[in-house]
């Protein structure tokens, strides 16, 4: 049966990129997997052409989807919108919320091949591979009540709501204990149990899950301690559970910790396997349209559909193994590139990409 | 006038830790600082004796000093206790609160002996002079309502609520663009504005501030960006300002940069200049006992004790030059030491600080 994909382009970088990945997705097809491609807007551009960030007839296109691969969204050009109800991000907060995608993996690997590209020594990085399980439709991100008002007295006050139920938990839980089972058997669940009761109760239920995955060592750690150990001694982590803020802050630092934030994909999925995906990295206004672009962690997310929504790991692996094959040849995009490596645009990696496809 | 110090040794390395820093306030009264020391536990310690975590005739000492100094709370042994209101933690942030000490001030520095014990390439970090101004006494961490409850249906789950009004905001973000004169001028305040609308008011606060400061450079950073750009150019910040808890996670990943947390210490200031100071680390546990902790921070918490509280600034640089003496003297405790230096106990630290004094 053909699969459906949906892509959304997006903003500043997210067409280019997503060209390049779209190639790879049509490269899998005359290879033999049955898909179906349509694309729309979303985002800035969305609100560019619409007056809102994620139009109906899209979401209702995405529900109807396998997969989505998804760009990047948002900019300076929208970022000084009065309404935060309408902003690009929206258009994303409402396709996690809508597909009910809580289950947001992000790894941060390390390519051997670019560990010159981190900021932290060598020794510390050399070999680093985690997996970040972030919860992604609860917690403070969509609690309520939430908003900003003026007191009696004439007092402006702002407040948003840290809530999560014990399913939410449950559910996410699982998809970390099961991920850590197909790794290294190590996970850590963040919280900020000291202090916050939301998290209290995170942590009770990691604990009650832990006797159905008794090969899966759990360990908690305090958000701020993880966020210090991340920058001390990475490779101590395997697989990290957290809630949708806390996953926000520390996948983006464990990305950076690979010096090649431009290399990583994501997963969001739901409890049917059907899946979003994104590159770790945003929107990259500055640079769009000038082929400088990286590629490779848009591509690496076709890998990621390939291999979560649509049932073909053999594909996703004859995608990664490609990628590895153009850092092999020495092919860097501006970001990742140094002394010694040739650099390459946005297209040329594609087309490098194709070729060892 | 005789200034009044209280000295909360705490739990873990606390005492030990203290004992060297109290050794330095007696050395500064013996160089004519006119005070008065005395001494009470706190957190564990007074769980164990009373328990509670703040006695309330430490409360009162505690508002009746001009200064505290405080070594750290908490431990394994209290961790599991079931009543989250009773746990070490919270007699520190009752201290915070009843105080009102809202302007947390956190410079994660780099001291240039010890560019070699970062887990940052040398380049990254050398010359690293961060001051992060962390909001202390509101946010997520007092925000009322929260609890873990039972729905009817018999789900649990917890809730947390991030609030702040307009005063708040404006008087931090005061302390923060005065820092600011004062050192290097550029301020970059920290929220998540495309999510969180207690942080849009937060994000128009500070704009709304800015005109009154026109020789500081203001810039806002989303907290993920933020947690990415610590991690891959921190040299790019010069003060930080936030809010409770996203300055938690960020101003320990900042003081981890340094590759010496036990070097660090903080200030806990309220409006009229009173303060309680603290070394960045915690109570370490695993470590107590065993004179291997690191007193620097401690001993340098009361350098900032002498500058914020106490109006002895000369005082508080003699400090700062002995403690930059040890480390030139190539002393050092376990935590910072390498080969080529020469390894000493806490209280060796303490004597050799004491004497190049
Ligand atoms: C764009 C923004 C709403 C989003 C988030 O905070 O989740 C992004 O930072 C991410 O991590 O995917
Ligand atoms: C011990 C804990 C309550 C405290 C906090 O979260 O504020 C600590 O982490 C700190 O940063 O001083």
């Amino acid at each position: 049966m053909t699969q459906r994909i949906l892509v959304l382009p997006g903003d500043g970088i997210g067409p280019e990129i997503t060209r390049q990945a779209r190639r790879v997705l049509d490269a899998c097809r005359e290879a033999g997997l049955d898909i179906d491609i349509e694309e729309a807007p979303v985002g800035g551009a969305e609100i560019d052409r619409s007056g809102v960030p994620l139009a109906p007839e899209t979401l209702e296109k995405a529900k109807g989807a396998d997969a989505i691969l998804l760009g990047a969204v948002g900019g300076p050009k929208w970022d000084t919108m009065p309404d935060i109800a309408n902003r690009p991000e929206k258009g994303l907060l409402a396709l996690r919320k809508e597909l009910n995608l809580f289950g947001n993996l992000r790894p941060a690997l390390l390519y051997q091949q670019l560990v010159e590209a981190s900021s932290l020594k060598p020794e510390v990085v050399s070999g680093l591979d985690i997996m970040i399980v972030r919860e992604l439709t609860g917690g403070i991100y969509f609690g309520q009540p939430r908003g900003r008002e003026t007191r009696e007295d004439g007092t402006r006050y702002g407040y948003n709501t840290y809530v999560y139920d014990e399913h939410e938990i449950r559910r996410i839980g699982r998809v970390a204990f099961e991920m850590a089972q197909k790794r290294g058997k190590k996970l850590c669940s963040v919280d900020k149990a000291n202090v916050l009761e939301v998290t209290i109760l995170w942590r009770d239920i990691m604990n009650e899950l832990a006797p159905e995955y008794p090969d899966v060592e759990l360990s908690h750690m305090y958000v701020d301690n993880a966020a210090m150990q991340l920058v001390r001694a990475p490779k101590q982590f395997d697989v990290i559970v957290t809630g949708n803020m806390f996953g926000d802050i520390l996948s983006d630092a464990a990305a950076m910790l690979t010096g090649s934030i431009g290399m990583l994909p994501s997963a969001s999925l739901n409890e049917s396997g059907q899946g979003m995906f994104e590159p770790c990295h945003g929107s990259a206004p500055d640079i769009a349209g000038q082929g400088l672009a990286n590629p490779l962690a848009t591509i690496l997310s076709v890998a990621m559909m390939l291999r979560y929504s649509l049932g073909a790991p053999d594909m996703a692996a004859r995608i990664e193994q490609a990628v590895g094959a153009v850092l092999d040849q020495n092919l860097r995009t501006a970001d990742i590139a140094y002394e010694g490596t040739r650099q390459v645009t946005t297209e040329e990696m594609g087309d490098a990409v194709l070729a060892a496809f």
